[in-house]
C-alpha cells in the first residue's frame, strides 16, 4: 500500500528499505536532503517537505513518523495533523511516552484523524530479521494498516496489543526488561573477566549460545562484541539511556510495583557517566570524619572538580 | 565409550538416556532401585551398588556423579575415590562450589585419580536439546572424555574452560546471570499485568519471541508458562534458590565486583519465602513511632508470629 514516512535515520531508512522490498509505495521525507537521497536510492519516492508527503498520498493517507521521541516527534505530529484530513492516520513508530500517545489520540480523534502508536523493536538488525511491532490504536485503523505491519515484522512479530498508548506502553516495558537483561549479562561477564581462572570470555559467550539456559539474542550480540574485542579495551564505560527505563520506573512507582533489578540497571547507567561522583565523595568524607580513614584528594585537574 | 553414572534423578536419567542413544555403554547406579530400573529400561546397565559400578568398568574408568550438590556429592566422591585406581577419573556434573572442586582435584591427584567438573545447563530440556557443558580439568583427561561430552552437548555446546574448578565457576556465574534475566522478565511482566491497558500477557510474551531485542530461551519458557495459566493464578509466589546465586554474590564480594541486579534477584527470592517479614514489621513500627502512622496488627494466627 501507499505510506508516507517521516524520519530517515538509521532505523527509519532500514524500515523504508524493508517496506519498498515488500512492494509498498513509500513517500519519504527527512530534514536532511542526504537522508532523502539515500531513501530514494533504496526505492522510495523522496520529497523535500512534509507538505509534499501529504500532497503525494491518496486519501485516506497514512504517515509513519520515525523521529527522536519528545519535541521532534511532537512537532512533527503537530505539523502533520494540520496538513492531514479526516480519515487519515498518523503512526508514531518512535519511543514515545504512552501518555503522549493517549493525549494525541484524543486530540486527533476530535478532527477525525486516526492515531496509532507502534512500538518497534529490532534495532539495526530489523532490516534483515524484521521488527517486532507492538501496536496500539483503534481496531479498524490498525486492521487497515496491517499490510504495512506484516511487511515490517517477521512472521508472528506483529500484534495490536490494545487502544492508543498500549503499543508504546508494551514497548516501554520491553525496553525496561532489556535494561535488566543487559545488566545481568554485564555483571556476570565482569565477574568472569575478574576471576582467578584466566577465562576466555569470547569462547564462553559463544559456548552459552548452545543449549544453555541463558541463551538469547542479547547473548548473541554479547558474543559478537567479545569476539571483536575480548576485553572491551576499546570502549569507554559510559552508558546512555533513551528514557524508557526512567518512564518504566516512574510507572512502577505510580502502581506500587517493585522493580529492583530495573532500578539497579538504570542507576548503573547514571553512575557510569560520572568521573568523580558526589555521593562517593561524601562516603569517603564520612569515613574520614568518624574513623579517620584515609581519603584520596581529587586529581589536580579533571572534568568534575 | 564406557561410563559409570551415579545419580539417576530427573537430570541424571535424561543424561543417561542421551548417552545410551549416542552409543555409549552406561553402567548406572542410584540409591533408589526404581531409578536404576528406569535407567535400565532406557538401555543402561543397571547395578545395585557403587562397588558394582567400579567392578563393571574396564580401566581406566570414568564415573559421572550427578547427585545433589553438597554432602551427597561429597560423600559419593569420597566413596568412589576409595574404590577407584590410578588413571581413573571422577566427573562431577552437579552444581558443586568451585572451591570444593579445587580441593578434590588436589586430593585425588596425589593418588593419580583424575577429577573433572562439568557444569551442566539445560534442565529437563537437555534430553532433546542437549546440555551446554562447561568443563574444568586437566587437558589430557578432558580430551579422553570428549566422546561423552560431545554426545551430551548440542553442536558447539561443550568446551573445556580451564583447570579443575573452572567448569563449575563458569556454571555458577551462568546461573547468576539466569537469576538476573529471570528477575528482569518477572518485574516487566508484573508491571504489564498491573497496567491500565488490560494487556494479554500470553500474547505479548509470544509476540516478543519474534524479532524483539528481549527474545531468549527464558522468554520462550515464560510464554509457555503464561499460555498455560495467563495470570499464574495456580502458583504460590514462593521461590527457592539452589545456592549458586549466593556463591556468586560471595565471589563478587571477594573480588569487589558490584552485582546489584543479582543481589536484587537473590534477595527477591529470599523475601518471597516470608509471610510477615521482620524488616517490614520494623519499618511499620518506625513509621508509627515517629509519625503516628497507622499500623496493621498481625493476623491472629499465622506462621511467622
Amino acid at each position: 500500500m501507499q505510506l508516507g514516512f517521516v524520519g530517515l535515520g538509521k532505523m527509519g531508512l532500514n524500515m523504508v528499505t524493508r517496506l519498498v522490498r515488500g512492494g509498498h509505495e513509500v513517500v519519504a521525507f527527512d530534514r536532511s536532503p542526504e537522508a532523502v537521497q539515500r531513501a530514494a536510492a533504496n526505492g522510495a519516492f523522496g520529497v523535500e517537505t512534509l507538505e509534499a508527503v501529504v500532497d503525494r498520498l491518496a486519501t485516506p493517507r497514512a504517515v509513519w513518523v520515525m523521529v527522536p521521541a519528545g519535541p521532534p516527534t511532537e512537532s512533527t505530529v503537530q505539523a502533520l495533523s494540520s496538513l492531514l484530513s479526516e480519515g487519515d492516520t498518523i503512526i508514531d513508530g518512535g519511543n514515545t511516552n504512552f501518555r503522549d500517545d493517549e493525549r494525541r489520540a484524543r486530540d486527533l480523534q476530535t478532527r477525525g484523524i486516526g492515531y496509532v502508536d507502534a512500538g518497534t523493536s529490532g534495532g539495526i538488525w530489523g532490516l534483515t530479521e524484521g521488527y517486532c511491532l507492538m501496536v496500539g490504536g483503534d481496531e479498524a485503523t490498525c486492521t487497515r494498516l496491517e499490510p504495512i505491519f506484516l511487511t515490517l515484522a517477521p512472521p508472528q512479530g506483529y500484534r495490536r496489543v490494545g487502544r492508543a498508548g498500549a503499543g508504546h506502553y508494551v514497548k516501554m516495558v520491553h525496553n525496561a526488561i532489556e535494561y535488566g537483561l543487559m545488566q545481568a549479562y554485564a555483571e556476570g561477564f565482569e565477574l568472569l573477566e575478574r576471576s582467578n581462572f584466566d577465562l576466555d570470555l569470547p569462547a564462553i559467550s559463544a559456548l552459552w549460545q548452545h543449549g544453555s539456559v541463558v541463551r538469547s539474542w542479547l547473548l548473541d550480540l554479547t558474543a559478537r562484541a567479545l569476539a571483536d574485542d575480548p576485553h572491551l579495551a576499546g570502549l569507554d564505560a559510559y552508558v546512555e539511556d533513551s528514557g524508557e527505563g526512567r518512564w518504566t520506573l516512574e510507572e512502577a512507582i505510580a502502581r506500587g510495583v517493585p522493580m529492583p533489578a530495573l532500578a539497579a540497571a538504570l542507576f548503573t547507567r547514571f553512575r557510569s557517566r560520572e568521573d568523580n561522583p558526589f555521593a562517593e565523595r561524601l562516603l569517603a568524607a564520612l569515613r574520614n570524619q568518624f574513623g579517620g580513614h584515609a581519603v584520596k584528594a581529587a586529581a589536580p585537574a579533571g572534568p568534575t572538580q
